[in-house]
């Protein structure tokens, strides 16, 4: 529980009475790093819900009860979706929790030439194995909103069949090395419209998957010309979009 | 070797007469990953020199000899240094690959009040270690300028009486989660000059930590208000900064 900025509530708990009692790590972290004692307060939020306020009502026996006070309103649901090429399963187990720090609405992960199709086999696609770890990078960016991650094993469908509903109307961008358009350049005008980033797999897309993907709609935007490793990218990418979102709002 | 895109060579490589023999792991990869053979080319540099290209001269016994061409002039210098608060061993090691790939001119790490003393005793610190990390990030991002690295453990010294030498011109922002300026707001007007960005520990730098940047000409610049870990922070800064010196060319 290192880097834990919020304690987030989820459906395993009931805080209808206004207070809810924990026992697991979360009330391990309250009461052996942060030494909670009654009074004290601290950041909470409800899955999927509203941000709040907890104020520590009793301690006993590795117990933690917190007197809940909830925000009226939910935090915005971050304005970038990502598309990526699933990376290998080491970098992908590294990569959940980094996505949902950094703020995305969708994860969507598609087969693409390059990626090894006995990836899609990993225990890390389990959502059981991926969302603790989303939870874990909300808990940090204290954040309350969970990614929505689908898989595709077939790219084209993807694009063809799906994608319309998937981002119904986002600015689509691909991120290519070496791209003569800049991110920012790339998202001008922008308003308050969403953005999809797509992300290839280590050694880029085909060049028929660059050419469906602008078929589409994508427009090929990049971050300088050094090849970064995938989870790199990923994260150097979706803070520019963020920033040029912030900056074009 | 994973991730490799480019071939450095160093001062233990000799291609004085315009072929150099290579027998290491750099070799291994030329045989099995890329399974090279006579007449092709790969992109090769030496370390701190120009980038070029090998021409596969000869393959024998685990041996890989090319023919060198290089460029004339050497890749420019990253346009950013770091003063990064020295983080957590585990983080760091992480981190020196992911800096080399960004890029970055200068990497100087100091101690700050929430920087555990004994993080400074990490073998992690020694050039024998960090250094093969580094030229991995180098020959990921295609680069060959080696950032140049110090370490201070005392902030008060390295602020007011090494910083003006360290970062001479350099434009000097210090993150803070929820700064009401933004990076490419701080960086208006930028021109050719340098940037230094500082990133402060878990928990964030203190009250005279802050106060003392500030009085050496730190402006504080965010990128939204989400908390993130330090590795996935310097990432993220490094990336918007380069993208902000690309747009104030």
């Amino acid at each position: 529980m290192d880097g834990v900025n919020l304690i987030l509530l989820d459906q395993r708990d009931d805080w209808s009475s206004g207070e809810v009692t924990l026992v697991d790590a979360r009330a391990a972290h309250l009461l052996t790093v942060l030494k909670v004692t009654r009074g004290d307060t601290v950041r909470i939020g409800v899955l999927d819900g509203p941000l709040g306020i907890g104020t520590i009502a009793a301690t006993a026996d590795g117990r933690v009860t917190l007197r809940c006070a909830f925000d009226a309103g939910l935090p915005p649901r971050p304005r970038v979706d990502l598309l990526l090429a699933l990376p290998r399963p080491k970098v992908m187990r590294r990569l959940w929790a980094q996505l949902a720090a950094l703020g995305v609405g969708r994860i969507v992960l598609t087969n693409a030439e390059r990626v090894e199709r006995h990836y899609f086999d990993s225990h890390i696609l389990a959502e059981a194995s991926f969302r603790p770890l989303l939870v874990e990078g909300l808990q940090q960016a204290r954040d309350t909103r969970l990614p929505l991650v689908t898989i595709h094993r077939q790219f084209r469908i993807l694009v063809e069949d799906h994608l319309d509903t998937l981002f119904a109307d986002g600015v689509r961008i691909v991120a290519e090395p070496g791209a003569a358009m800049t991110v920012s350049g790339a998202l001008e005008g922008l308003g308050d419209r969403r953005v999809v980033l797509a992300v290839g797999p280590e050694g880029g897309w085909n060049t028929f998957e660059l050419e469906l993907l602008r078929a589409h709609g994508f427009r090929q935007a990049g971050v300088g010309c050094r090849t970064l490793r995938v989870d790199t990218a990923c994260t150097a990418l979706l803070a520019v979009v963020h920033a040029a979102i912030e900056e074009h709002r």
